[in-house]
């Protein structure tokens, strides 16, 4: 078989098992945004990694090296507000063209270092190695949290509210326009693809949703809604339902649907890469959530959905009517994604 | 300025600064085997990472995908044998062709879950994307030591005696084999494929080196006996003396001189990949320490010279003379790297 045809979860389910030699200080492995040990004085380590490719994850026509370099780090430390946690360390390596300019991959590092102090992150080291021809480039991130505050994708239970914090599908819009799939006018289209090159990862809005201690389940929007939605579900052992009119759409996507041949609502539910974060509260904390979310919160919050006992993700219509949809998003092996 | 002529150790220089935004917790940055940081409870945090790229670290028709798997681990392994630290927990990234054969990935993690097995360390998690064409792999470990235990490149003193944990070269030779530089006799090649493709981490060495708490300072030997030695002397702002006749060369790789055109010393000195322990031992201490490694040591151990105040490598010949030696070693952007 084919790797493209077993794709990126299907190869995953099929390693998953005997990764686990030992159980001593493990508490969580594969399945979650970060893997989870310790604790070590009432402390949690959070542990991640992110590999980006040159042609598959970026074009580098398409994004300036500082650009790249701020959005490697802002795509792990993602995945460490998802858990609520608060990154500290990390490692990058890189595959280098040996023809590659050493400018390039200065300006590049300057991207990485100027997120890196904003978020107060050290970096500790890494490897640097030559390429045949492709950059590519992965970080590893170590963060912390306090134990009883880290947030899984598996805590959300029946009746649980999904919220979002912030609109959807503006960085999907972006890739559109940068593929030149869609051609608005330039003023609008660079709203776009500053969103999809420059994601700002929500660390402070993940730490203020974990201390509130009220949050069932937590995950960041990296594959998109439904697929990122049905990893909270498939972890929960639960289902979901969307209300179509509550998913918060940009003005500006709404005005650049309109303008070209696009449905917001497909690239709010499948395109991908917002790094925003979506959390599942219990019914009768919602209203102290939102109350300390108000005072607190630094992004915006939308109720989009509640966690249901029966499989799948279901959307009701604006006419109240309510139709299964399945799950599509990310997929690393897809064709299409291989074909752009 | 192209990346070949920066080169890695040139590129790692320019890059360095700014790297630390707090100094908080961190002990060791770039510049050793791992990054250290912590303690917590006592025991302090290793980190490290080693990106392997197709056709750069590693040809398919050269090594097993069962063997490839097994050497990922083993060279992050031995970074963490070189703190004198225990291996914990991993992350793997893949980047994956598309047309890749799904089994030849599942015997390659068959390798790496036996090797983690063997030293009982945990596979975490990781992150799997497509390739445009080249298999490339990162691996990212944590390990732990006793805070006052780890063992850096930077505590080398003038006097102290410098030791090898085995015999240097004999991988260099399999990777000449290989890549058909020369064509032994089947029954004698096999020796030197099997130690290139197959190494194996000096954990249990590593512990009970820094355990006893009597060396000054220690690498692992991956670049190659030079450069590896000069890491250590730059750390610690020394130099060195290596007495020629006391480099440890396997029976094998003298019976293979004997039958190819080969200049053993000079595999030993440049080739890289050994993964064994070059370490430091104080003067004051040697008689100690090598009581103590020979009752609990797993591994053959040889004093090969001593570190100097005077900078730079000097080698001291069989009849007395004194020769200066370039530090040659792997370097990952030279030309002939890149030109096998």
């Amino acid at each position: 078989m084919k790797f493209k045809e077993i794709g990126e979860f299907g190869f995953i389910e099929s390693i998953k098992k005997e990764c686990i030699t030992t159980l001593k200080d493990i508490i969580k492995g594969i399945g979650d945004d970060c893997a989870v040990f310790g604790p070590y004085s009432g402390r949690v380590l959070l542990f991640t990694t992110d590999m980006l490719v040159e042609d598959i994850h970026f074009l580098k026509a398409k994004i300036t090296p500082y650009q790249l370099g701020w959005k490697t780090i802002a795509v792990n430390l993602s995945d460490i507000a998802a858990m609520g946690g608060r990154p500290l360390f990390l490692l990058i390596s890189l595959a280098i063209p040996a023809e590659m300019n050493v400018e390039l991959i200065q300006d590049f590092y300057k991207g990485m270092k100027d997120i890196c102090e904003h978020y107060e992150v050290n970096i500790l080291g890494g490897d640097t190695v030559a390429s045949p021809d492709k950059l590519v480039i992965s970080v590893s991130l170590i963060g912390d949290a306090k134990e009883n505050e880290v947030l899984y994708r598996s805590g959300a239970r029946p009746g649980d509210r999904i919220y979002v914090t912030g609109n959807v599908g503006d960085s999907s819009a972006g890739l559109k326009i940068l593929k030149n799939e869609i051609s608005p006018p330039k003023s609008i289209a660079s709203h776009f693809i500053k969103i999809h090159n420059e994601p700002k990862p929500l660390i402070k809005t993940g730490r203020i949703i974990a201390a509130s201690r009220l949050a069932s389940a937590m995950i960041d929007l990296s594959d998109g809604l439904l697929s990122d939605l049905g990893h909270i579900c498939k972890e929960s052992g639960v289902g979901a339902i969307l209300f179509r009119s509550k998913i918060p759409l940009s003005s500006e996507l709404k005005l650049l649907a309109s303008r070209v041949k696009l449905n917001p609502i497909d690239l709010a539910f499948s395109g991908g890469e917002d790094y925003l974060l979506l959390l599942t509260v219990p019914e009768a904390k919602i209203k102290d959530f939102e109350i300390l979310y108000k005072d607190k919160g630094s992004s915006p919050l939308y109720l989009i959905g509640e966690i249901r006992e029966k499989k799948g993700v279901r959307m009701v219509n604006d006419d109240g009517s309510i139709e299964e949809i399945s799950i599509r998003g990310f997929n690393h092996f897809s064709p299409s994604f291989l074909d752009p």
